[in-house]
């Protein structure tokens, strides 16, 4: 994370969800804007957690205090137990045409109470490289605002749908060192 | 227009856009933010035109006076020679999950410079009313800001794609008087 | 109400409140996005319905029933006890330049449970009108969904601020018929 | 930039731009979402730009090739001659409030091609730290899209309005290493 971030390894990718470019974000410079990117993976953080979500519902009845929603529920703050901490992008080749694009998601890190989460934004999965990125959350308390574990409906459905994460501590992460 | 608008004949649009909605569609009331709206209706109507000028572009090979843009190209300004001169928009039930939705799009009324169009915004295409509106949208030259007469391949595009429509002036407008 | 909305009376707006103009409000055609004229119509009106409230706090100690937020409350969706039914841009002049506008407000129409709030977004104010608006807001009742009449704090703080609206029924709404 | 990035020294901080925050930047979860912090970034930087390149107009009557815009030039893309490579936030706090924010803006590393900008997020100027960034800027050739050396009133406006910063290579950044 030095600012010469390697490029990431397209071919370990798992998870690819489509995002629909919107003519708004386009900037006057005839591109899609870099805060955009940001909502681009914002979505495929979302995308990532409903699975998880819908793969914790089918495992098991999950319980009230593991903050599973049950199924149809709206949306709402209980539903998105985590806050990002950092946030980065790196541009590698400007969107300039009004197409959809695909997110690749991975988990980088697990630590008992955060997540780095890795983000690349390509053409189609394992494609052109637009951009890629990498957002630290962390599970909060609801009420106090304080960091909290991780639910373990988010953390088991990680591996589950990602494969093994290393703590990072351990040496077992899969972002390069 | 009077603040009672009809609700729309969802049974007579042919063209429903399938909308991604964001996350970051959402405001602090746990719903989608009244102004978003705007943004389907901006996505739909861009849809609408691309459908249009491939439509003209499979036709004949259009002049390049009638600025229907070559396919593969990036977006530009020149591929929306159309400006929004009024906007509308009427709602009837918050959007509360984040989950997909399709905008119908229908043409109410064509005169020489400006086209209405009218949205349906549904959960599926003819399916639950979350808001309905309008959009006047006039052709301008692109140099002078002046309108112009609407392009050949929107003009026969949208009538090929919708069915005939009324000039207002004739009153075989779609449009409830 | 018709599409050939008559031009606001500038002269008769006495709340004008300043809009940041954001570059990430510009988009592709190089002027400020139409949908964004909303965004400034929401800010305008939180402003506005941040100054009844500080007016209704100044004058007396409000009750807990009324919804009248404490001093420096965090936002929440208790603060805004109000929904958008119904929004409307006239688009008159692009704002090309980023620069800092004005959104002057009035107050159309006052019932029971429901406003028509009037914009026009200029350069300065009374100045040169590049668009105006309207919305139609309801008040309703955080639990159920249902409306409800207007707290007592908007309704007084409405008329305290803008002077005396009419009830549209009584024909002394300021909206012209 | 290693996740535990340094806290930035505000007292140094000689540009602070004030950000008006808006109600639309507010989440579902009831505070600024972190995508808007790189909004106000954006912001700050085309402030920050503008000050620049009001100051080589006052200096100096610029040539057409050092690309300074004549004084109240529309906004075009000609006017932002660079497009962000990186960026990167961390946050601190959530603001929960609906009141402006000041960013400061500081120039940790000058290249040939490029710089570093370092942005703080607070109440006011030297308060309470939300949040604090950076993004590489780097410019380019509006034609070829290729890099090129940073116009000169970009370079020394930065210099004469921030003061001296190191090229990083010189190990006189600002940037701690």
């Amino acid at each position: 994370m030095n600012g010469r971030q390697v490029r990431p390894d397209l071919a370990r990718i798992v998870l690819w969800v489509p995002i629909e470019v919107r003519y708004g974000d386009f900037d006057v410079q005839g591109h899609v804007n870099n805060v955009r990117y940001f909502t681009y993976f914002e979505q495929a953080r979302v995308e990532f957690f409903s699975q998880l979500r819908a793969r914790a519902r089918e495992e098991a009845a999950p319980t009230a205090q593991d903050g599973a929603p049950t199924a149809g529920a709206a949306l709402g703050p209980e539903d998105i137990p985590f806050v990002v901490i950092r946030a980065e992008a790196v541009y590698r080749r400007p969107i300039t045409v009004l197409a959809p694009v695909v997110v690749g998601l991975d988990c980088a890190r697990l630590t008992h109470t955060s997540m780095d989460l890795r983000y690349a934004v390509c053409d189609q999965p394992g494609g052109m490289l637009y951009a890629s990125g990498t957002t630290t959350i962390t599970s909060v308390d609801q009420q106090s605002g304080r960091p909290r574990a991780l639910p373990r409906w988010a953390r088991q459905g990680a591996e589950a749908l990602l494969g093994p994460v290393g703590d990072g501590a351990a040496g077992t992460s899969r972002q390069p060192a």
